[in-house]
């Protein structure tokens, strides 16, 4: 079948709208036809030619939300008609990691999933006969994608997908390193660092577990309205001190906070989010991806007297089993995705969306099929 | 009263055996009669002048057991002639840190221990009228010191106490890094970097709490004897393979450990200890001190895939809460201290219990007054 999809030809041109050709599922593969998804910072990453598992040309996407089309051989747990999200992190049940009740990193289809293709090692899209590949088992880029079975969440059909598709990504990242990896409990302090969608949907999270004081912490001061209206008790610019960040919040918190949550990608900023937390028990979680060989420091003292420095990949969440129970919180009203749509627009004006993230001028911007 | 002591009196000079000046205890302190005292690479490291607390001239020492001569004004949980085990970390049972439930980095007398100096700001040492600084709130290189009453554990009098001082540092700190602060379960696997007396604690409580399997590692190869004896299933030296020592571990555990302890003080070896611990849930704990200024660095996607840096001090323990039952457990033969013992001295020979430990030709070197 044909489908129309924005290419990645190579790193850092703009995204071509092209006609490819999609092959059909195969075993264990779905169909689906994408309503609505976001565009996050990591599709930009990996269009500047810095993710080193970025291969091009390729369809970029992987914060979507759609219906099933069609299905391949073996494939149970979807059924023509179901709504999905396509997951980057899928959940096969059967792997050492998914069995060990310790993480969401599922192994199953990890390997090709990181070279673009389809678990059999090759890829479903096509443009003249040429391989297209595949991006984080999502490509959500396109009208039409063929997912791995494993790679993808039945929800709710009530769930407005051009809402929930957010959820295949920034929000339940944010949200579920709060309320997931960090286990944030009523009463703790904790600060923020990056009011982007990542960050935003933490201090949604901080707030649903009860946090006393919630800190954002971001460079740019536009951000801050929002973030006081999602929850933010504190909002503090770093420009607006002399003194290294992690001082300003350890003496505005009498120690230090109970976590802290990096939400940018910035080695400094994941160094002072980690010094900023409250000797003997503070956790810091990164969050954010950071450049090609980019390395953190600190002191071994920070740890020694007590800091835990985690990381958090989507959210610590488990897509399959867990996304249900998100939306459905989502669908009662306990918190809103609304806020943090900023910009709608089709397939064809997806280069703007880019431009207004560079810009700083969207939270997500969102592409109605 | 005087008392004989081995005084540090400038970095890397020998100690020297005086007989000072000791002031009676005041309120809130105890005076203690050591009867044995272990010589530990904290106490060489703070006499090479490196570490940014050491004050000079003091009395160090940190590893000791004694019996109480006199108390001060006010002291209630002790009393003449009881057995008792100095503490580093004290336990006050009433700031911000022991009420946390979280941490047994208790703060009621950091300040003033961490400048060599009594709750009220002075010592209790002089020779010829000088005032020699105190170590640790410890200074066990004494026939007689002077301690806080809150940093003073009451333990069995049954217990040998030419023994149970090792308790007072070092097996107390590996042995709970991996009882209290990891909290390693049956059927782990687990690394230990550096076979010295941390380590081999560290092997010990792997062992009781049921690790499946224990690598220990060091470079140096007349340690693992003892290691094995002790628990270690697989001993390792780095210097034997081409490969990133963390590389090895990974390759011959399918994936990476549970649980990685240092016990070094090395930041490379840090480095590595993390990167050897498995994705998704492997926990690197650092015990040793590192070199005042030096760091630990690593790439962010160690953690954001779900590896976990933390620290351990005095292996997580409340002194006065929790050694009593560690003593039980030794008294009751679930492990031996004897075994770390390798050298005997009287205090006039306490030079050459650093000797033998820079040479490597200890384990712990214990003095007997």
């Amino acid at each position: 079948m044909k489908t129309r999809a924005a290419v990645a030809w190579a790193p850092n041109d703009p995204l071509k709208i092209e006609e490819l050709d999609l092959m059909p599922p195969q075993k264990g593969e779905v169909l689906v036809r994408i309503v609505a998804t976001g565009v996050c910072h990591t599709d930009a990453y990996t269009l500047s030619g810095q993710d080193s598992e970025g291969v091009f040309p390729c369809v970029l996407g992987h914060e979507g939300a759609g219906i099933v089309e069609a299905v391949g051989e073996g494939v149970t747990s979807v059924s023509v008609g179901d709504h999905v999200i396509p997951l980057y992190t899928a959940e096969c049940g059967e792997c050492k990691f998914c069995t060990s009740g310790k993480t969401n990193l599922c192994s199953s289809v990890r390997a090709t999933q990181g070279k673009g293709l389809m678990p059999d090692g090759t890829t479903r899209f096509f443009k003249d006969g040429q391989p297209i590949y595949h991006y984080m088992g999502c490509s959500t880029f396109s009208e039409y994608t063929v997912v791995a079975e494993v790679s993808l969440a039945k929800i709710q059909p009530e769930a407005d997908l051009k809402e929930v598709c957010l959820l295949g990504c920034g929000v339940t990242t944010g949200m579920g390193a709060v309320m997931n990896t960090a286990k944030v409990k009523r009463g703790d302090t904790v600060a923020i660092f990056g009011l982007g969608g990542i960050g935003l949907a933490a201090i949604i999270g901080a707030r649903m577990n009860g946090a006393k004081r919630i800190i954002g912490i971001d460079t740019n001061p536009s951000k801050f309205a929002m973030a006081q209206k999602l929850g933010a008790t504190d909002v503090i610019n770093p420009k607006d001190f002399d003194a290294p960040i992690q001082q300003v919040i350890v003496d505005m918190t009498d120690g230090g906070v109970d976590f802290s949550f990096e939400c940018i990608g910035n080695v400094e900023v994941m160094r002072a989010a980690l010094e900023c937390c409250h000797k003997g028990w503070g956790e810091s979680i990164i969050i954010g991806v950071a450049p090609a060989g980019a390395e953190i420091a600190t002191r071994p003292f920070q740890l020694v007297t007590g800091r835990v420095w985690r990381g958090s990949a989507f959210g610590g969440v488990k897509g399959r089993s867990e996304l249900p129970g998100i939306i459905s919180q989502y669908m009662n009203g306990e918190f809103a995705l609304s806020d943090f749509i900023t910009h709608t627009m089709p397939l064809d004006d997806i280069n703007e969306a880019f431009d207004l993230m560079h810009e700083g001028k969207s939270i997500r911007s969102v592409i109605h099929y």
